[in-house]
């Protein structure tokens, strides 16, 4: 294939613009020219210049081009099927008692624990195509099912594993993601295991593999000083700070976060406006995960609103996980960015593409300007806001450039 | 094509019991006989009687079998697109300054009265086909985005027209919708010449079309007692009432519902504990409408558990119409039902078949059980849970008799 390719009959192309916060830019009847997979030229189809028109043609087809999606919060590997704990939740039965019977995360632990990483591949690439199919070029995966060093090792395996296989993926080492029973009663002993052992171990059995490291900071998990033990352990290894922060209730954690110059602070739906200051301030990406407050069957979702006029630059994710969010439609995130988060829809598509794509450090993703990658999705819409508007519409976006 | 079809090689069949308010059947390795498009026979496939044997097989491929979904409120025609003021919503234009600058149902209107019959039965088609992709095989459709005489009677034909093409709908007389600029100020004027004028001329020019009318009683529209005038006409019409009540403030319109002996009451975000009785006493079906509060933002969902506790039997529907509720995903009413009106998959499901049904009168829909209509969804997945909680994906169903 030629390295010049040049994509025309483009009914518009939508796109955040990278040297602002919130702006974007709309063409009608646009061209967008991609060299060696980046971009190398957008505008007008009437005024492409010259050396442009002989690359290879890609007939837009009358299509809308955005950038694709970038989701930068997901638990993509794990084990087990929770349906149907799921039902017995709708019954009234209550997350402790599940947890008591051995059910809720101590489940998919235990069937994370037993699969293979050729099985933990499987799972992960059956899940990344459907992420594609409905517009994600590019996510952030989590390692978190383990809870003991071996498994977690394997999920890490299993994410090098689809890295080479071309997957766009950013992963997070989180063992701290809840306490295992193997710990019961001592979390401080086993935040030490994982920041002074576990973690320089998985680093160094597979360097280079993860880029971030997280921890789930919440009462009656782990506490701020937990947090900060993990992730300044993470720190010297190379890995750039996440948080889930302030999910329940508040606990500092957006403060933690911006103490930590983290890349994110995620959940935040109890976040204080002391905490939105500091993370604007300290350039932490706060990551809302809409999806997660209507699968909970929450009332109250994060306060988008607040913290763009705090100065932050919102990010919207999946949360992607087998207790909390089964969701693995971007759509619905950019509905509910909309619909309950009260984003514009201008806010809400750059939140799902320039600012998650910021939040991982990818300037080359999330925008169509040039120099970026050439992850391109063609919508057969009249108008992108229509992929909010027909809010039960399922739209299928081809993608150039995926791998 | 033999009138005698035996469809075995299900994974299971779940179908709510029509015997119950909130019953259901579960059969594993399920096999379901139809004769002449009517349910005949329902069980186990090692049960199947001999008599059956030689039917013309249908491969059910490991899927599970359910009814079909029934949506009990939808307004489907109409002309125009309102998504571009759905975004100048979301940037804060109130509905109050889109409406007096000719926006809101004034613009649905006016392009509605432009639209030729032909084209509102494209329109149509094209709609219920989606609906029916995505497991719907009945629905309830209302005119009322005319406004005035002539339009009313157009979508009355275009509706005469679906109906006579083998779409399975019920048609709901609504010219009570809004209050016309014709008739600005003069609400008592305008419900007198629907009552007395239009309606009997309606029903007059299409005999048999439509059976229900339908009116909007909430405060600033209609009151009770113009909802009663135009039930009152409707009933002597031979249509049974169905009522939009107690949307964004109680108005007393779940007790004019029992009152007036209608088959269902529709929204009733407001409707209070008296109200929830005198329907639980009066048969009328409480219709809540989910995915319009999503789509407005708003934060509390109907009562839903209070009115099953006070003896109701809900039923689920999309409220489809291009002001506040864009949406033809029967599963993302379900997902809503479960998730944000508490109600179990169980309960959710018979809402959106058996007591979606029964509100229009129809005890030949919403069940798999012997004598129903043999309207069977075919489901791959390995349990019908997994429709709720797999929140993000798209279910596409095989329909067996969809006309």
């Amino acid at each position: 294939m030629s390295g010049r390719r040049l994509i025309t009959n483009l009914k518009g192309l939508f796109t955040p613009d990278p040297e602002t916060p919130w702006g974007t830019h709309t063409v009608l009847d646009a061209a967008l020219a991609i060299q060696d997979n980046r971009i190398a030229w957008v505008g007008p189809r009437n005024e492409v210049p010259r050396a442009w028109q002989g690359a290879e043609p890609i007939d837009g087809k009358g299509r809308w081009a955005t950038p694709g999606f970038v989701d930068p919060h997901t638990h993509l590997l794990f084990g087990g099927d929770r349906s149907q704990e799921f039902n017995r939740r709708l019954h009234g039965v209550t997350y402790a008692e599940l947890a008591a019977a051995g059910g809720g995360i101590r489940e998919t632990m235990r069937a994370t624990r037993l699969a293979t990483v050729a099985e933990l591949v499987a799972i992960g690439e059956s899940r990344l195509a459907k992420l594609a199919r409905k517009g994600v070029v590019h996510i952030e995966a989590k390692t978190g099912y383990g809870l003991e060093l071996e498994t977690e090792s394997r999920l890490l395996e299993a994410y090098a594993e689809l890295k080479r296989r071309g997957w766009s993926l950013d992963v997070t080492l989180m063992p701290a993601h809840d306490l295992p029973q193997e710990f019961a009663g001592d979390p401080d002993r086993y935040i030490q295991v994982v920041a002074d052992e576990w973690q320089p171990e998985l680093v160094g059995r597979f360097p280079g593999v993860a880029r971030f490291c997280d921890v789930f900071v919440e009462k009656g998990v782990f506490t701020a000083d937990h947090g900060r033990q993990v992730l300044e352990s993470g720190r010297k290894l190379g890995l750039t700070p996440r948080l889930h922060a302030d999910e329940f209730c508040h606990t500092g954690g957006a403060e933690l976060a911006a103490e930590m110059g983290a890349a994110s602070a995620d959940h935040l739906m109890f976040c204080s406006e002391t905490g939105m200051k500091a993370m604007a301030a300290a350039g932490v990406t706060p990551i809302l995960l809409p999806a997660t407050t209507l699968f909970l069957g929450m009332r109250d979702f994060a306060p988008a609103r607040k913290m763009i006029e705090a100065g932050c630059r919102v990010a919207l994710a999946s949360d992607f996980n087998p207790g909390s969010c089964a969701c693995l439609d971007p759509l619905l995130i950019l509905r509910l960015g909309c619909l309950q988060l009260r984003m514009t829809f201008e806010e809400a598509f750059t939140a799902m593409t320039l600012h998650a794509a910021r939040s991982l450090g990818r300037e080359d993703l999330g925008h169509l300007h040039p120099g970026a990658l050439g992850k391109v999705a063609l919508w057969e819409v009249n108008h992108p806001l229509e992929l909010v508007y027909w809010m039960g519409e399922t739209y299928l976006p081809e993608i150039i450039n995926l791998a």
